[in-house]
């Protein structure tokens, strides 16, 4: 399988080990690191090593097969694994394709007396595999959506945050490829800055055009005229249509809607959360008030000042133009649509 | 003359010197540089030494007191200084404040056969007593307009930012003594960071409990039902009641109207400019993309992206609830009410 405009790979499985990337480097270094243990790789998805929710998913899939590969031997492997899924299932609260892969994974060991290392890595791979395909099949639908103008996109959505290919980066590539699309503007998205560090180089390395801006100056850029769509990923779609995405979505979505700029989520249905009926039942992460407080690891807040940080927020439904998963696109996102897309092959 | 929460000073003159506090090195470092010559208070000003409309036109006044002592003995005085407020008019072009400071001090020149460094020194001494009242009166008008709930501010509109007290921050600072609010909410401002290093630093001074926001998480903050106003200053205000001010402000105002937050201007009305009929007549400086492409002085963003940089937005009329000037208050703005507004003693 060879495809245009996807060279960059997070996510490796080589002779019993996986190897992640490490996206706090980049784009300044970029060095994989190898993990053969499962609670290593949940410190990993927590600190962000990888992060984006379709990659978090699988690279808890591929962790599940080490723990089964580490305790094939022990008479208890069974339980041994259970409790490592429970480890991985901690690491972050708000992407479902975690659970939703660490499911899939914990199938494969029902009923079965001996640890079944080859079907789990089985599985792991038709994880990744179908995430990539996925993306790709999101491309083309999406891209057929734009017509044309530039783009805004927020945090990456691209290969890095998934298995290959990028869910809006994806959509964005396959746009770009069809000259639909003349330049992305990137929001740079504080405070881990994936816009600055991850997005720009991920399009870089295809030879796409990109500009940083500033969250605060998206809204003057739509103002200009300029942009026809914003086309973000998602972390958790719930089944009325609401998206949960990297903080800072919400802005763009309330700021879209009032310039007449069109807003798209690119996410495969693995991020659909059907148990999550809106906007209430979406866990929120908050994270670390340093990464709010500090710049570059340096503190620069005044001793004394607090600070918020949630990493995600919630954009309800009635501001989404099209939700586009790789079993199609739903056109002004509802309850109803969203029932009949999961209720498709 | 001594007021209550009012701790900050970032301009002061002694000793026939101009020292302002290096807002560069806040919080970390409170160095103030003493300036002796008016081109160098023109790179100060360019540099964001001292930034803030308001202060960056006493700055400049005093900067004019500078070039006459510097001047005073040569035959060509006047033209020498005439050619010094020409520098200082081009160090930036939004902030209006700056203008109208150099042509107050431009009069006292007017007519004169020799420099006449008392009646300048004093005619700047009178630009940063008179803008200090004001805000302390502003301070007074906001209030009362405020009711109970949290505020969310931008960048940074304090005693920093203008001759002291502050005017975003006035209103604060008078509305917080009427406990009329609980806490601040402080964007952190990107690319500058004037809320995380000045407006948290400028608010804890005076005991005021401040949390710090990205950006993109102010939107999830007003959903959230805690916050009655958005407080800003402006940087120029138009005749029809458009506001310059800070990249992300605008954004600031759409979210507000979305979510029913209402949305104040605090400014004096040496910041309305009733020569710029509206937007399109206001100026907006762009500055050096390596402020988005770096973080902390270190480029983090790949070789071969570009960024925009517009280091101001312009928010127009009908988003703005309330300006609140020294003269009196304007309730949602527009042309005949900014004339009105200007045409009192």
């Amino acid at each position: 399988m060879s495809h245009q405009h996807d060279t960059v790979r997070a996510i490796e499985w080589r002779e019993d080990r996986l190897y992640l990337l490490d996206q706090r480097l980049l784009p300044l270094q970029q060095d994989f690191i190898a993990y053969s243990d499962a609670p290593a790789v949940a410190e990993a998805i927590r600190d962000m090593v990888v992060r984006g929710a379709p990659a978090i998913g699988i690279s808890a899939a591929y962790a599940v097969v080490l723990s089964a590969i580490q305790h094939a031997g022990e008479d208890d492997w069974k339980s041994a694994v259970l409790e490592e899924i429970e480890c991985l299932a901690a690491s972050r609260p708000t992407a479902v394709n975690l659970f939703w892969a660490l499911r899939r994974m914990r199938q494969c060991i029902e009923d079965q007396d001996a640890a079944p290392v080859d079907l789990l890595l089985a599985e792991a791979r038709r994880i990744h595999e179908e995430d990539a395909e996925a993306n790709h099949r999101m491309g083309e639908l999406g891209a057929a959506l734009v017509d044309s103008g530039d783009v805004i996109t927020h945090c990456n959505a691209g290969a890095l945050a998934t298995g290959g290919y990028g869910t809006a980066l994806g959509v964005i590539r396959s746009a770009f490829a069809a000259d639909k699309i003349g330049r992305v503007y990137a929001d740079e998205t504080r405070p881990w800055m994936q816009g600055a560090r991850l997005t720009a180089w991920e399009l870089l390395q295809d030879h796409i055009p990109v500009t940083l801006l500033c969250e605060g100056a998206a809204a003057s850029l739509m103002k200009s005229g300029r942009i026809s769509w914003v086309i973000v990923g998602s972390d958790r779609i719930a089944a009325n249509g609401d998206v949960a995405n990297k903080i800072g979505t919400y802005s763009l979505a309330v700021n879209a809607r009032h310039h007449g700029v069109r807003f798209m989520v690119v996410a495969p249905t693995s991020t659909v959360d059907m148990q999550a009926a809106g906007a209430a039942d979406i866990p929120i992460e908050e994270r670390d008030a340093m990464e709010v407080l500090g710049l570059a690891g340096k503190r620069i807040a005044a001793e004394g000042a607090e600070a918020w940080n949630p990493a995600f927020d919630v954009t309800p439904a009635e501001l989404v133009d099209a939700i586009v998963t790789e079993k199609g696109v739903v056109l002004k996102p509802d309850a109803a649509k969203m029932k009949a897309l999961m209720s498709k092959d």
